[in-house]
């Protein structure tokens, strides 16, 4: 393999569709539309058209997963650390593939876009959006829009390694590949509470105003408190521990005080706080964090097995030793569930103290596992291609 | 061993020490008082006075751990499954004392307590209390008031074990016996972000007002949202699975809409916040996560071998398997910079799936375990003291 590089300076583009009457059904029973969709490609599409890796992104992510936005860009892309020419998703062999999700603020549709019946912001008359929605929208742009038949492999973490679940589940001929990471089945119980707190928090900021605030001052203080207690979980007990431990801001001075944080986590905790609310909107917290909670394939289809019964795509299903959030055991369950139904399913618990954002950061044991199983998928479709009798 | 049974009627009684201009020096500096103690007794002091069990209580405890306060109480004290005769602290053999700690807001003096230099409620120029402030007012409750010259044990959970680790430390002569259970001789990382998101959510209620509300309108938005998010740090990701798992409130329908809670955990969660906000102070929730913050033996005593140096008490120390608040590694750090003072200790980490809320809830093993180390102790100490020269 060369040498790790940038994509360079790269460019969000836009796609409408559903223009009314042809809205998009939802699944809470809504139609929704027109719908914006915010996305970025690195890469070139191969002749073959089989190359193409979609990534999905997390609750706080966006389509801008790799690259510079400009020159004096301060930071790139939120996995700029796993693609780019020679990285684990190399941008040399693949044609990448991000867009944000409806619901979201970065770009496409969401609460805080125009509701066209009304000319002003939807807020909470925006419909509540479900993975499986999310997943429509996006195979729209890869089908309708990208022209692609089939994606060679759709790789996401947490809330991402849902939607890579519902598109193996929904469009199996659609997926050669499926990469969940750090993901599970459906949310637990702790998982839906972290998210509640997290909203209600948001609830009773007073400038929240029943999610009407666009034009005036948004719920900061109730967003930062969301991001401060996501946080949290998003890190283990260990990695604050050697992240901060008992560190004081004011070394060896205790303040005995309500002022400015004492402790170091405290510090970092509320500059999280305050610089998520410069960059998120309050509404789409919390129907992001719904549609987490909403998730549930065993639910949904009667049971996992059950879930997966369509399946033809193959996996490579990652956790991480200190994630909590989306624990080790959660992965297993997609593993067996898929063994049952005789998917070509292989599963990695890397070691990591980072908790959930461990998918995030550079792990070069997790990083070799992509870049073996994108090589292996792009040499087997390819052999399988090169037979098939309906190749064009 | 004979009948459970209630301490039945008891009443809770206070005691005021520390009168200007004795008042009490506290280790932040401030001198505090007068103080006022709620405390409530159970049991009769035995004509030896060797058989006092004090019991210190967490975070959102109080001086009423067992019996009723009328007949038709709706709920007995917090601890009433552990106190009674014939239970695993037996009322019929121990003289039970248990007392509200200064910084809350149940009878003892706190932030709502009449500053008397001004006539009106301290709010923020309370002075801010640690647990060896506690554990001075309790010490004087017990020997300056109950005039008693040594404890057989002193037993708490949580918050409470701090307290038990620093009466082991501050008065090793005046405790025979030492019972922290699930509890730390430090708070972590983790622990103080998740403290800091409590606090962060009550000072950004605008009802908070800079802690001056009383006589207005209290922060209970703020309030609520911090004891949900404790809430979930008490119970375990196992026990919320078992206890409300996905379940739904209207079975079987999703409402897609940001209205009454949907999930039952959200229902449960809204319901301990809003319980919580009718029992206790803003402010004392502040002060007393403070006090947890701000414990911290090993940088205190410059080692935690060090600090026990000069204890002389014998120790039972209990851990739960699904607590992750106070997880099992730091009771076992407890247990070795004890063992390494030549201190006798005993061990065990109990199973249970229910998180750090483990030493509220029945228990056979734990309540044998007690009952058996507080017996042995009053065998011991009887023995000892009918040879010690110095008995009175």
């Amino acid at each position: 393999m060369g040498e790790e590089g940038s994509v360079g300076i790269v460019e969000t583009r836009y796609w409408r569709f559903a223009e009314p009457p042809d809205r998009v059904k939802l699944r809470c029973g809504a139609a929704l539309g027109p719908i914006d969709v915010a996305y970025e490609t690195y890469g070139e599409l191969a002749p073959e058209r089989d190359n193409a890796v979609l990534i999905c992104h997390a609750l706080s992510g966006d389509a801008h997963v790799a690259g510079m936005h400009s020159p004096d860009d301060p930071k790139p892309g939120w996995w700029d650390i796993m693609i780019g020419p020679g990285k684990a998703i190399d941008t040399e062999r693949y044609f990448v593939i991000c867009s944000n999700f409806i619901g979201g603020c970065k770009g496409s549709t969401g609460p805080s876009s125009t509701n066209p019946e009304t000319g002003a912001p939807y807020a909470l008359d925006f419909p509540m959006v479900t993975v499986s929605d999310m997943v429509e929208v996006q195979h729209a742009l890869v089908c309708e829009h990208l022209g692609l038949e089939r994606l060679l492999c759709v790789i996401g973490g947490s809330l991402g390694g849902m939607q890579v679940l519902q598109w193996a589940i929904d469009h199996p001929g659609a997926v050669y590949a499926a990469m969940p990471v750090a993901s599970t089945s459906r949310l637990s119980a702790q998982g839906i509470a972290f998210d509640e707190v997290g909203r209600q928090a948001i609830y009773s900021d007073p400038d929240w105003n029943g999610g009407n605030y666009y034009g005036g001052r948004p719920p900061h203080r109730g967003l930062a408190v969301a991001r401060m207690v996501g946080h949290i979980t998003y890190l283990s007990d260990q990695s604050m521990h050697e992240k901060f431990g008992r560190g004081l801001q004011d070394e060896g001075m205790l303040q005995y005080d309500f002022g400015p944080p004492e402790f170091q986590v405290e510090s970092y905790l509320r500059h999280q706080g305050d610089a998520f609310v410069q960059r998120f909107d309050a509404n789409s917290y919390l129907y992001i964090t719904k549609a987490m909670d909403y998730f549930d394939l065993p639910s949904d289809y009667g049971s996992l097995i059950q879930a997966f019964r369509g399946v033809r795509s193959r996996f490579l299903v990652i956790s991480y030793t200190a994630d909590w959030l989306f624990p080790t055991y959660q992965s297993r369950e997609i593993v067996r569930a898929l063994h049952a139904n005789g998917v070509r399913v292989s599963f990695c618990e890397l070691e990591s103290s980072y908790g959930h954002d461990a998918f995030l950061l550079r792990n070069p044991a997790m990083e070799k596992l992509m870049r073996d199983f994108l090589a292996n998928c792009q040499v087997d479709i390819r052999r399988a291609g090169s037979h098939a009798p309906g190749k064009r």
